[in-house]
């Protein structure tokens, strides 16, 4: 596998203390070996919707293959913490840190494709292996799996609010966790469904595409249009002409019937604000796209654009449009679009918004109608503002060929136990996907044809009957012996770049087949995700079997 | 200064592509030298409270030093990016930005200390420098000081809210925007008030103190107790030991009198539940803290607990106590203390509870009684699930010795003009501040005991005048020329842990001086951020020149 671009802080250390502490415990019983399986899952879709889409197992991967290796510099400071102080065993047991024996040799680790779509307590990803050693992964497969999931759900949805032909454009580097919290959620928004970000380091290292525009600093810099340009740019010529054609313009545009039209003043065109877009045509004039809100979006920056735009295919050039950051984005959005029509009939002029942009807004302006062709999403985006943190927790189900369950005062917390395959069963149309299916590993696999029983995991009567038309097994083996299969659709030759557009690819047409009750904003339906019998009967037996009947008097 | 350990990431990429786009503009203008002033501030305290913690600065200050230099590698991918192509000054523009001229060298940066208590409006951070220069840093400065301080603000109202004895540990790692989100999360939640972490990576990078205790997981393995430990374990006499007193302990706990009182059953304790606290305190001697909900609190994990800590204090240790991972935590915590007390009076066992805590349970728990004695806070620490961003910008206020102001629609997003002087004004008791003011650098500064007119910078109506016992400059010179100005309190060989430590200390002070009518949960009052008249008049002035007057018909 090609080496992935990635933050230095991901060693094995970056995990919880109790992770290493357990594992020393195991190894001071002489249980580190036994043979073990966790399951990676969810018990709630987040953001109140009924998918989700999976996201960093790339990350993952390496991670586990490369990545995952105890070195003596790790281990003299495992050494020294106080809870080791005195361990009687501690050298023996840093010497198996250390070793191939606690490696990603030792694991089989299966998955989910990348990018697929996903639903509560399935597992996403199983790891089986020494029992310490697939506990020593815990913590860091979960910071691995969570935030680039949820984040890659959050694209998604904001993906289905707008539809196909709006670009979306991530705009979330300042308001992340951290330099790797923005570089994280540029990966991952794009992977669920946005076109491009502002974030350059994310392009450089992704290469994911890159867009920008300008801020309002650009045009405040300008405070003083008295002010003589110095030498150096008054040089061109071209730059001369296009500022006085757009000046002349800029007179044309606000001429009596569009003023009245639109209630515009020839003196509410700020100067300045005219003197920075030439100014930046000049740098850019293939790429113009002029942030209109620093003054007055319709009173002075929509007829500076005009004024500049004009002047600039007056040139031979072909402006891109406007952005708004501000204020009432349906009006503005419409009603710049009517002046651009009046003004200069047959435009293709963008309207791009960046407004503290979110889903709920996505579909509100919808609702309201607008005219804005693409939005830079940022803060909501990328913190996940209506839920920051997707619950993935990694949990034994086997040890010692012997199936276990973890129980609790709260059901929902309740595990699936067993060593378990994923089907995905499809319909009487084989695109459309009806119910997912987790059997036990020794249990024959559903065929297609076949009539087979799926039960509720936890609600005896929740059951029905499913004759899939197609079986997809969903669980894929990605890691055995220390080498990464790839997957099928990809040479083993491809880079990171490939993985993340096939995975891209893959989300969007997950997302795009998806039924629509499973994806409408307000009260989805939920997908439907079961049990065989034989695994239904394990789970109840061991719920049994392990709850405390109290006593009461 | 000393290296400090850090993202990968963190290069004069990790930015928007405006940044760079907008600077290759000034260059084409001639204007990238103009000398410019940018202020880093926030408008609204996070929480719904009314006080910050100003943090990042440690890594802002290296950033801008060491890491901010254009590297070849970097101006091959800007040239490559479409958007610079043809664009005629391009390669001068490409030797700009790889010269000492755009470096850390030519700015001149002014911080609070870090760790400061802060409020909205004021500049936390002010760059003087070329103006390319300084819009080149814009979003990276932002990136690198927005979270972390949001995170110090979140683990401050988490101190606030249990008082000073209780002890507060950072488990958000698995929760948190990838690896470098966790790593930020647990640096910052420290420096707030926190006095642990889970996150070994932390405390192997920035030397915080790292706590841990055991997983269900660990529990659940021990799922057949019947099995024969293996021969190396069982072969250590304490350790046969050790488990024979703590069956025996377990049988005498759950005697008739204390299964009476408490409801126990002596059935009910879960066996595989004890042998895993055997093992984990054979491992473990010295730190034995036991998570007891596994299968049942008070039913099972209490009493096996006391069992094996009981064991432990014959063989001459002394037991920690126990995590509580789910319930209700204010009856099962003084359950548990009230049973630890029959058992076992005079007992120190710690309770340490552990499920979905986050600033309003505190308060809730504090209100209903309790008895836990430690809180370990992930998610809702980590995400800031109350408010997952804190929106600090970075504003041009000056330019080519021109003071300029941002207008908006939205009066509140309208920026204070000029260079400016923070200072903190103390009332009679001088430890105590009353009101921050702001003025411009060529205003003479406040001196104690000369009354002053404070003005509030929007409303005219809200003004005071202030007698200070104490000045206190705010805003320090840190960076000129290129060198670090050590703080007054640190030794210039300081380490990076030296620098936590003092902005951990200098955190602590200031919000426990801060009067608690500032800190409470509920309608906090705001502290008074406020300008001189001379500040005043120029705010109002260039607003009014600025804004648009729009014309109605």
């Amino acid at each position: 596998m090609e080496p992935f671009p990635r933050n230095n802080f991901v060693t094995p250390l970056l995990t919880d203390l109790y992770e290493i502490t357990m594992a020393y415990a195991y190894f001071r019983e002489g249980r580190h070996l036994l043979p073990a399986t966790f399951d990676l899952f969810f018990r709630k879709n987040p953001f109140q919707g009924e998918y989700t889409v999976f996201a960093g197992l790339t990350e993952v991967l390496h991670f586990v293959q490369e990545q995952f290796r105890f070195t003596a510099e790790h281990c003299a400071f495992i050494r020294q913490h106080e809870v080791f102080a005195e361990a009687e065993q501690l050298e023996a047991f840093l010497a198996f840190l250390q070793s191939d024996e606690c490696s990603g040799q030792v694991v089989q680790l299966r998955a989910l494709p990348e990018g697929s779509v996903c639903f509560p307590l399935e597992p996403l990803v199983r790891v089986d292996g020494p029992l310490a050693v697939c506990q020593l992964l815990e913590t860091t497969l979960l910071t691995l799996v969570n935030f680039p999931s949820l984040v890659a759900t959050n694209a998604a949805r904001h993906r289905v609010a707008v539809g196909d032909r709006v670009q979306l454009v991530e705009f979330g580097l300042r308001r992340a966790q951290g330099p790797d919290g923005g570089m994280t959620a540029s990966r991952y928004a794009y992977l669920g469904g946005f076109d491009a970000t502002s974030n350059v380091m994310a392009a450089f290292t992704y290469g994911i595409p890159c867009r920008g525009t300008h801020a309002h600093a650009f045009v405040q810099s300008f405070v003083r249009p008295a002010q003589a340009p110095p030498v150096d740019a008054g040089a061109s010529t071209e730059r001369s002409a296009l500022a006085l054609l757009a000046y002349r313009y800029r007179d044309e545009i606000v001429d009596p019937a569009l003023r009245q039209s639109f209630q515009l003043s020839a003196k509410a065109a700020n100067e300045s604000e005219l003197e920075a877009f030439i100014a930046y045509a000049a740098a850019f004039p293939r790429a113009f796209l002029a942030l209109v809100d620093t003054y007055d979006s319709l009173g002075s920056g929509v007829p500076n654009f005009l004024a500049v735009a004009l002047a600039l295919e007056h040139q031979g050039y072909k402006p891109l449009g406007i952005r708004i950051d501000s204020g009432d984005l349906a009006y503005i959005s419409s009603q710049a679009r009517r002046i651009f029509d009046v003004v200069k009939p047959g435009n293709k002029y963008i309207i791009f918004a960046s407004s503290d942009i979110h889903e709920d807004t996505l579909y509100a302006l919808k609702e309201q109608g607008h005219a804005i062709d693409a939005f830079g999403v940022g803060t909501h985006l990328v913190t996940c503002q209506k839920q920051p943190a997707l619950g993935c927790v990694f949990k034994l189900v086997q040890v010692d060929q012997t199936p276990c369950i973890k129980v609790s005062e709260d059901p929902n917390k309740t595990t699936i136990p067993g060593r378990k395959r994923v089907y995905r069963l499809y319909g009487r149309d084989p695109s459309v996907s009806m119910i997912d299916l987790m059997m036990l590993d020794s249990e024959p696999e559903p065929q297609p044809g076949e009539r087979i029983l799926c039960c509720h995991p936890y609600e005896e009567h929740k059951r029905c009957y499913m004759t899939p038309s197609r079986v997809e097994e969903i669980l894929h083996l990605r890691l055995i012996n220390g080498t990464v299969m790839p997957e099928d659709a990809l040479a083993s030759t491809a880079s990171d770049r490939d993985r993340l557009q096939l995975a891209r690819r893959r989300c969007r047409e997950q997302v795009q087949a998806l039924r629509y009750d499973y994806k409408r904003p307000l009260n989805p339906t939920p997908y439907k995700v079961s049990v065989s019998a034989a695994l239904f009967k394990l789970v109840h037996q061991l719920w049994l079997s392990e709850l405390t009947i109290r006593e009461l008097s």
